[in-house]
């Protein structure tokens, strides 16, 4: 069994720590969190506080890293990776290459590994768009998000006055992931390839229509969109979106020939985010323990995963159901 | 630059060649093949007689092994492993772990390493098969093949008495398609799954409707499907059926928790099948001459190989621009 710890109880954590209850080669052992560890309930496994890290140094193959990005991980990824072979989904994509170094360095003084940046986007999806790359290199990637939910541009619209309650959903626009997938000659703009719906509970008596000016209007977020508004009650909100959902498209097209294009699609559709996102980590540890018990030291990306080392299976029951 | 030579120069062997021209860091040194090499003509790289290989070991980094499954693999598979690091595309699912085996004995004999099984299916579709079951391990894997041309059924159709010409296509049946990626609890079997379309040149007074009758009801090919058939000029077959397009999808669907489901899709939509399988090939031989390049030997699969190696970008400039 690989014992695995998770680090930080969010949505995330709670997802990695369902992925794991589905796996028949993984244990959760410990849950880390920065709370009083008597406030956090979990399936089952006992809950330590951060600074206990070292003391469970011996007793974890792999530390799952489920903080966010942007507050947590800059800073937990590189201690983290002093104790324990690690697992993360940081997602600054920018910042990627400073946070690998950083993690690497760590890694390599303590002679862990650490693998950064899983999940979906970045994740799966940089697979796909490496995988489409390196097999068609005569062509283009393509990438829509959605339909799912945005909590920044959520949490935008819950901060304009009047505003009770919010949800933003990004969707790709369907004529254009069409013209994308037939390789037409389309306009790839941020107004052409995404649009934002968004349902929002008003306070009572609040001016509905400055509400949705001040959503449509609002820069960076929504000017640049084809936004929809519509006001709902606080019952329809808690009945039809409460989940979490994601998901999106990776598009290849690719010439082999002279007019002879080939198309590799790949496509997510995700009812709850978290949970999809603590199962591609989770895999994700498990591969990191094997690389870890075979003396791999050092940071890792998703392109140096191995399915062999992501799966569960036998490299020979692989060959003979799988191939 | 990576020296590859083609092994077998048929619509594959062409294929690969033409993915060779289009990746900067590859170049075709030579085409092996059992024909008079002065009746071959290629984009450019010299031939030579496939008992010449010998010669060549030194000057080639990996051979793409492009000879058909049934006929040529399981001999010629072992025979280019003892000279070369290899790569090949074969496909009957039932042989590859004897396959696998007696390829992994000559190319550790010899210090070679071999990827066996590229390609699409198995192949990418395997790669997907395997990631769909690593990340959702409590789900469902379906895969749809077409719409294409199946080169075995159409053969079965020009073996019938009075046909000049057939092409068959193989599509999947949409319904069932959407009604497995809604995750609706649908029947599967061989006739919910695909259907045949075929197109056929009757001779000149042929028995139009004994020739329908005997490929609809043709056991094993035709009798469990639901089969069309259209009768079409010469003129019509090759101004429209002239092309091997192919294609597919793999779709994995899982529950990660109680009434919560995620959905991975991979489509194929292919103009040409052996274009697009030489390409795959084609990058496949790029992770094969790094892998051995380090040192690795034996035989392995598309399961043993990283994006990285696949990829003909640097590691950093991955991380920063696909991750």
């Amino acid at each position: 069994m690989i014992r695995v710890a998770i680090n930080g109880y969010g949505n995330l954590g709670r997802g990695a720590e369902q992925a794991i209850s589905k796996s028949e080669d993984m244990e959760l052992v410990v849950v880390f969190t920065r709370r009083d560890p008597a406030s956090v309930t979990t399936q089952g496994a006992p809950v330590a506080r951060i600074d206990d890290m070292p003391a469970w140094a011996d007793k974890v193959d792999v530390c799952l890293n489920c903080g966010g990005s942007a507050t947590d991980l800059a800073e937990q990824g590189p201690a983290a990776a002093a104790h324990f072979t690690t697992v993360d989904s940081f997602d600054t994509h920018a910042e990627i290459p400073s946070y690998f170094a950083s993690v690497d360095a760590a890694a390599k003084a303590s002679g862990h590994l650490a693998i950064i940046s899983t999940g979906w986007d970045p994740g799966l999806f940089s697979m796909l768009r490496v995988l489409g790359d390196s097999v068609l290199p005569d062509g283009t990637t393509t990438t829509f998000w959605g339909p799912g939910v945005s909590q920044g541009h959520s949490d935008a619209v819950r901060r304009i006055e009047g505003v009770l309650d919010a949800r933003q959903y990004t969707l790709p626009v369907a004529e254009t992931v069409d013209a994308v997938k037939a390789g037409e000659d389309v306009e790839l703009t941020t107004r052409s390839m995404h649009r934002r719906d968004c349902y929002v509970v008003a306070a009572e008596g609040a001016d509905l229509a400055r509400i949705e000016k001040e959503i449509v209007e609002m820069p960076n977020y929504f000017a640049d969109y084809d936004t929809t508004v519509t006001f709902i009650s606080e019952q329809e909100m808690a009945a039809k979106h409460a989940g979490i959902p994601h998901g999106g498209t990776v598009i290849r097209r690719g010439r082999t020939s002279d007019g002879v294009a080939e198309r590799i699609t790949f496509e997510l559709a995700l009812d709850s985010n978290p949970e999809f996102t603590g199962s591609v980590v989770s895999a994700m540890g498990r591969a990191a323990a094997r690389m870890a018990a075979r003396g791999q030291t050092g940071a890792r990306t998703v392109f140096d995963v191995t399915l062999a080392d992501l799966s569960p299976k036998d490299p020979a029951e692989l060959r003979a159901y799988y191939l």
